[in-house]
């Protein structure tokens, strides 16, 4: 997604090979009409799946399934961190590992907002590590309903989130995927393909 | 709003005198055109405010202050509850305290994206202690920038956070007003007005 790419080049701080920082427009301070845009984009490269639901995690993921919401005409869900005190005992769990936090933590679906019947779009703001996603696909698989696939914002396409999901045969579509990255400069790969990029990094 | 409170009426659950659950269609699973509405809502309200920024606090507040951007056409921002690795220095600060969690925490939001040029809506989901709307309140003073007001989606009028904030003089305008509630029974506040309800219960 070209826009998204100029943003990034424009107002990305890359702080250092794997850390980048999108918070001017992404999630912290939110540009709602690239946001929406994201979402529009979604809709439109997974058309036809007949998506009744959008699942994403807390917190940066929600402007962006409440895009692909809007755009889809459905509801979505997001999964938590921690045990809400409202919360129903009746949930999906995964464990998530967070590398930034350096601590593992359960991430939980209410059992009553996915089932057998429903067809999954996963969103999330970054794929890199993939941990949250792989956690988020399991919960997917353990209700019974049919993984569609991931929308992902930014793709860090050096680390290993992607392959994680594509060896459980999950379809992946990033907005935009980083091949590198350094200080001042940032490497997207074409949608077109130009996998190899990738490959010989690996 | 009417729609919202028939929605809380069929679909919430009341689990005590102070426990209101909404998460099949506010904040866990997310309708996504009711969540639209009350932006569209907030809008009309503060209409003429000349709103530049909507700001929330994660997670719960980024659905409503998404749909409040999208209305208005403007950004929003929410504040962290925790620090991220990518995270600025020059941030500001507020202290809230969490009943339900029983832990202080410190929210913040990065200096760059509250300015004293801009003119602010808060939003969030739930006006109740208001503890955390208060210090969403503080970190806009400290900003410099012009509070127009605060806009709640849920507001239970029988607990204290809307003296705390009229007691700061701020405008506050919630979306279905909740005097008094006990499982299976929900008594909202007119619209038009109907305070003696609260005064009352004072």
């Amino acid at each position: 997604m070209k826009e998204l790419e100029e943003r990034i080049r424009r107002e990305g701080a890359i702080l250092s090979e794997t850390v980048l920082k999108v918070d001017s427009f992404l999630n912290h301070q939110v540009d709602t009409e690239l946001a929406l845009a994201t979402g529009r984009e979604f809709a439109r490269v997974f058309e036809g799946e007949k998506i009744t639901k959008v699942l994403t995690i807390e917190a940066s993921g929600i402007q962006f399934a409440m895009a692909a919401g809007i755009a889809l005409g459905v509801p979505f869900v997001y999964a938590k961190k921690k045990k809400a005190v409202t919360q129903s005992d009746k949930v999906y769990v995964a464990p998530v590992h967070s590398f930034t936090r350096g601590e593992t933590y359960q991430v939980s679906v209410d059992q009553r907002y996915l089932n057998a019947g429903d067809r999954v779009l996963i969103v999330d703001d970054f794929l890199a590590t993939g941990a949250a996603l792989v956690g988020l696909v399991d919960i997917v698989e353990e209700s019974g309903a049919e993984l569609v696939g991931v929308g992902c914002i930014i793709e860090k396409s050096f680390q290993e989130g992607r392959g994680l999901l594509e060896a459980k045969g999950v379809r992946i579509h990033s907005l935009a995927r980083i091949a590198a990255m350094k200080p001042g400069e940032v490497q997207f790969i074409e949608e077109s393909g130009n996998r190899q990029l990738i490959e010989e990094r690996a």
